[in-house]
């Protein structure tokens, strides 16, 4: 009885500010937030935060390049806690190179983080959800996705693989009632990483000049809220002030 | 003084269903509904039924392809109404022929509707935007404005440059914190046109197989309400069962 | 008997280098360059380069945007010349402008030249082609085609319409044996207006930095000469140097 | 003294139809085609081929996705028979599957072979290539790099991927001299495939419905010949019959 009412949402890469706002805001919806990323240590101050806001929150240490970690994590929230009824795929890797000093192994990793943890866990969940014939499939993307820019050849590559990966996605899953969408995120986000690593980026924040991660989560929200004749598959956030 | 309090949002082409739906939705809001169709006494039942509904609207009966009455309505509404805080674009003429039948008096008069009268008023309801810094310019787009189909050259050419016209004041015009947003339309809407010349499609209704304009024109609002850190400039939408 | 040799390439919008050049380029391969833009005068030298290069050309002064004087042309080409195998659109209108300062007049004017032109003569000449199932028709495009940047709303708009026109055509026309094809000009061409008003742009002629109109019409040529299994609809054109 | 006369064109991925009819074109104009797949037996009909028709050509069987296998055929390449002045990436994968069926394994072996051997080995080409100021990088591309259709997720991903690789080659190399392009072919290729697989299909031959190799290697030719002031990054190729 009580289960039929515990709806979970399921966060991979709760640990960058996007991911954790996401789960705050399906939190505070009533959904039960579990988050995952590789470090559990690195959750507690988001769970704690979830349940002083007056929500519950569980968080799981899990790498989502491993198969068997990432069947067991679904099998155990599902078993455990609730039917994810919102799964969101949150895990980058912007790190840019030239073509000519990328190593292999980046290029590789870069890849198995954006975009085939991306297609394992999505998978996992797309079969519960399947079943079940409801449910929402969210990627946050990137420009790197629409466009392979200079010098970013590794993670333009991932992120156009895992746009095509929610585009063929939504084509099979949207007549089987599961509303997959993909959120194509263009301008710097207010992160402890832009505040430190681009200074003069994060100063056009007196000016709303970067993403609030609060304001991302809102749109995650809005997908996962829409009726099911109206589903949106892409859209784009970007800061009023960008140049695009 | 109360004029401040008094925001216009002004729906070019409420003839449709959609528009009259995004013209109620916005006075629900609290908006004056300004309403635009190029024949007056047809627009009395929109205005009739949002004012049932406990909102303002005003309906005049505008050619929106001739420029100077495009410059006399906004003019009024600015003077006598309010400042035009939302602006829709919403004319369509989606009307399929082969190229080598396709009439040249047809092709000019689908661009003049579905492009030039969205030139023209936007233009005209930019211009006051930009001067107060603020305001939404939403335009609603097809399938047809990113692909052009067989048998689809006019409406196709139309919605492509309209689109155009979309992402170029988008770039242009945000900067001055006006927000410009093209909503992509994909699927059949519920409206008489479809239930008297589609029936099988129409059909499909049961199942939310078509799109329902209260929920197309909550996108709107959506866009509308978007914090400017975090502005989307395109969206589509389709229902679950559509194949794209 | 010896009409059934007489092949034509009709270039519309000859004026400028990349027009002349497409026209000298099927002349050499014997084909009967019909050359047109609004003042016959001005194709003079164009005409008397082809013959002096041992080529046939013939100049006409028509406005392409007057559905009549363009019915006359293709009529008077195609009984008292030959069958008009390769068509090409290249009348560009490349005016910058902000979008709260474009005039009604000039967004027209921009669309009637470089998209509505277009109509007109290619679908003129598609009803021949039709007929006789065989031909070319190649549209000059420009990377406004594909994106509205700001400041160039009317050009863009009649660019993204004329993409529209020509995608609409080839999957139309590919199955009746006609080629359609869009060619996607990125960067500056050598021209007189080039050099006269962007001179350091001008200056990278020495490193190959502009495009030479030869080059770009040896694509028209290929376009033209590909073998009907494998067709190409679009391809882009830039300089080694160019940022894109 | 004479090793700079031997230009090699290096094609990764020539056991099929398409591999070997560019290798073939490439030796029909002077070059040393070195042909590379995981099976060197199976290289032999092409080398003599080849031979027979005049050209020089050497097989190796090599694992592209092995960065050691690779990096060593690039250095004995350059070292025993000349610089790679052509070098084209032609491993495809293209095999269908619902997402909810997918494997891991067989999602990354498409990626690992349609995406990650086309890093490595264009890679190592790009440094020596660079280093030399000249060279062209040709990318077999498939309309799944475009499009994410329902039941090609992987094969969609690793398409998308590459097409992402090709646009940041392009954009960081063009400036040094390095031609990259990408060719989409979009339908049927007459081979053994096809035909044995898809007989209804394989039955348009008459009509020139399917790609003959022969004319697709056409374009790769083209591609590398173009003069770098009008250099094509993209084409597509369709059977004139071919609904897109």
């Amino acid at each position: 009885m009580q289960t039929d009412r515990r709806k979970v949402a399921l966060v991979i890469g709760a640990g960058d500010a996007t991911g954790g706002a996401i789960a705050r805001r399906f939190a505070r919806e009533g959904y039960v937030a579990c988050v995952v990323r590789r470090s559990l240590d690195k959750l507690q101050p988001l769970v704690e935060r979830i349940r002083a806001e007056g929500g519950e929150a569980h968080a799981f240490g899990v790498d989502a390049r491993k198969e068997e970690e990432v069947s067991a994590l679904i099998e155990q929230i599902e078993n455990e806690i609730g039917p994810i009824e919102a799964f969101v795929f949150n895990i980058g890797a912007n790190v840019p190179c030239s073509i000519l000093e990328e190593t292999a192994r980046k290029y590789f990793k870069i890849w198995e983080m954006a975009c085939f943890a991306g297609f394992l866990t999505s998978q996992a969940v797309a079969r519960r959800m399947v079943a079940r014939k409801r449910g929402s499939i969210l990627f946050t993307g990137a420009t790197a996705g629409l466009r392979g820019a200079a010098h970013f050849a590794a993670f333009a590559g991932a992120k156009h693989a895992i746009r095509a990966l929610a585009q063929s996605m939504a084509r099979e899953l949207g007549p089987l009632n599961v509303h997959v969408a993909h959120v194509v995120v263009d301008g710097a986000i207010d992160t402890a990483f832009i505040r430190d690593n681009f200074p003069e980026r994060y100063a056009q924040k007196d000016q709303d000049g970067i993403l609030d991660p609060e304001h991302i989560a809102d749109n995650y929200w809005y997908l996962h809220s829409q009726p099911r004749d109206a589903w949106t598959f892409e859209l784009d956030l970007r800061p009023w002030m960008e140049r695009w």
